[in-house]
């Protein structure tokens, strides 16, 4: 494991930068996994800055590790949505270099993944409450695949305001998620975390026991996990 | 995570040889830490026929990924005492190509590796207790790397009986094991599994929870594991 | 370069069915162009022989590096016809695990393998003439990516005597195969040599300069080539 | 083989820093062989400035890919001397990071590369005369490994106005460079080309036949070569 700490958001967002086009610029195929949310929008602007626009990028193919639908609409969902927002559409992906995992279709997406050649990377945030990817505390467990999440109790409150705008007529009946077991399995992943709000969350991820308490404790454990951390991220850590 | 089941200890013998053989044919450096004990016996005869008197695998460097010295003796203890019997004598490794861990140098053991370029390959054993190098329930936990583990208790009689024959008079104050998360650390992992005295271990490790109370549990999320078993060490498997 | 001297040729053929077995045991996709003809026969049973009845190998895939189609007969050519009785048939490969180049398809067929991921291995053998995969002396060039060659002038009498059983009524207007470019792009090569009729074109192979005369010379300069070659054809090696 | 054309020389050192950085980015041990030059000078800049005062590249490992001894000098040569100003000495890398070859160890010198793990990348330069490295037309031969290569005839007046400021009482009775297969067995190739100057170089690189005449020429076989050029440097190709 790899800690980077960083004077602040934006030397964070160029860090995860610098290691996302590293990434893009290698000369085969890549598989990556990238997360939607707050804490990478600088980073994506980094990105897209350097991308735009440049034909050599056609060999990276972006995936989606989450996706929460909008209820009662077809088509994309909330995860995929905010992706093209924040990077897809702005970098100019070619629509064929986005594989989408939802609801129909995640019962195959490991199957997928490995018949693709297994993902390269995996860059994600982490939540205040220690989550990465849709894996909150007592949704799923360590040894779960990609699988289906009900929407239901207190999780209706969590999606709807931490996704939905506070609309609870878009909350669906649940969502989709890699699960720890097939975030685990790509060759390498990234965890980007920002701001004062997550050094609780940071400090448990690295300093506490690998507990499913705290989902992106075991996180730790990959081959290959960079965290990259702004200041305010890293000041609980010991 | 790849599961084999073989039909008997001969043929996951041979399968396991397989694999070892496949890393050790690879054209660049390789560095792989194997296990001592039972189970790998018949493995071993299978590698050493194939590389005994070639000159071809002076390019694999093997490393012990625990060590119980003998209480009052300086030099080799008892893991590598029984790797250089069991393969490394036999097969003709050249001594420069094995990198021992001890009680003496295991604080640098992680940072050794790491200069060394990573392990490649561990291939390890599972225990009755669900163990896995020297990580048995109770001692280490899943954050921990190489570490030292005093030797009281009832640990006193697993490793007298386990490893020293039964004479009390050599059991050391403690030994040193690669954690759980040193382990996670290398690009592949191997298990080898043999017999119905397994199968209650084998089942934990793989369909019950991660969790420490468990600690081979942890393996499975491993982005590159191979589980070699026997039917009768698979017979409890749903 | 890593250069193998067996004692005979069914020592080279455990050997490199050692290598391939490698390859087909690592735990994710594996893409492998497998040559067809005489001198990976034993190779190929002691494969099968590992390999049949398994479901373990599911996650590899098998391509043919070149192709000569039966004129006037439309569906499978002389390679893929021979390597499925030598080898994918009796080894119980999958239908949808076999990659075919044709005539029909070879101008897409380095960007396919692109898509897929690239090559992990090419195993193939070497001609009399030094020639590897369908690169005859006069043939290709060393920048070529997958072509097709005409079959015209002494090419005819190569043809039909090396791949058509002497029938020059079978004889099509033209081959396709991997250029020099193309087999270098793979991640490692392996060449396997058997008898003395190979032993010049070894020596030119390995200690002559790097020449379009020579076609497998280059194959020196890879960054993994393995060479596994019995006595008899390493017995003009200084 | 990846072809990048970019605007100008300012932008080749941005994607030429981009991708250097993406290697110097990774979790692992990275062995790195970087040039000298003037064609680099910038692309060190963007470099320095993201990596200076920061300890996260404590992993990387930085070789020099040939060296011109000073006549009578012990110590540093013209290339060392050169990175030493360039890149290490203002990026802040570690003595202990810095692999030196030299004209007294360049015969041990592929011998340690392998032991090292192997090079994960080289980047270099591309001469007027189509040389890399030291390898220039008429001095080795593709085949060739690290070699010492004697100074005389018409190679005095190139090194002494290329290399020694055109002091005459420099130059050395040879230098030594890794040869075209030591550059080859790297895992990843990067070759950077600015200007008009270099446009006949770069076309016959690309759309010549490989010949030892154009030694750059047999780097497009290699299975990753990325191709940094501008535009002035492109302004040739087909």
């Amino acid at each position: 494991m790899k800690l980077i700490v960083t004077e602040d958001y934006a030397e964070m967002s160029r860090i995860a930068a610098q290691h996302l086009l590293g990434y893009m610029s290698r000369s085969r195929r890549m598989n990556l996994a990238v997360t939607a949310g707050n804490t990478p929008k600088q980073m994506y602007q980094y990105v897209i800055e350097a991308v735009q626009g440049k034909p050599w990028y056609s060999h990276c193919y972006f995936y989606n590790f989450d996706e929460i639908p909008f209820r009662g609409k077809s088509g994309d969902g909330v995860t995929i949505t905010n992706l093209r927002k924040l990077f897809f559409t702005p970098a100019g992906i070619n629509e064929g270099n986005i594989q989408q995992l939802t609801l129909d279709n995640y019962r195959d997406h490991d199957g997928k993944i490995a018949r693709d050649g297994g993902l390269d990377l995996v860059l994600m945030g982490l939540g205040a409450d220690s989550h990465f990817c849709g894996n909150l505390p007592g949704t799923t467990h360590f040894h779960d695949l990609t699988t289906e999440v009900p929407i239901e109790g207190k999780m209706v409150d969590i999606v709807v305001h931490g996704e939905l705008g506070g609309d609870y007529s878009l909350a669906p009946d649940s969502y989709v998620t890699m699960g720890p077991k097939s975030i685990m399995a790509a060759r390498n992943l990234i965890i980007i975390v920002s701001g004062e709000g997550k050094a609780q969350a940071l400090k448990q991820m690295l300093e506490g026991p690998v507990t499913e308490a705290v989902p992106a404790s075991v996180l730790q454990l990959h081959p290959s996990l960079t965290v990259i951390a702004d200041k305010a991220a890293a000041s609980a850590l010991a």
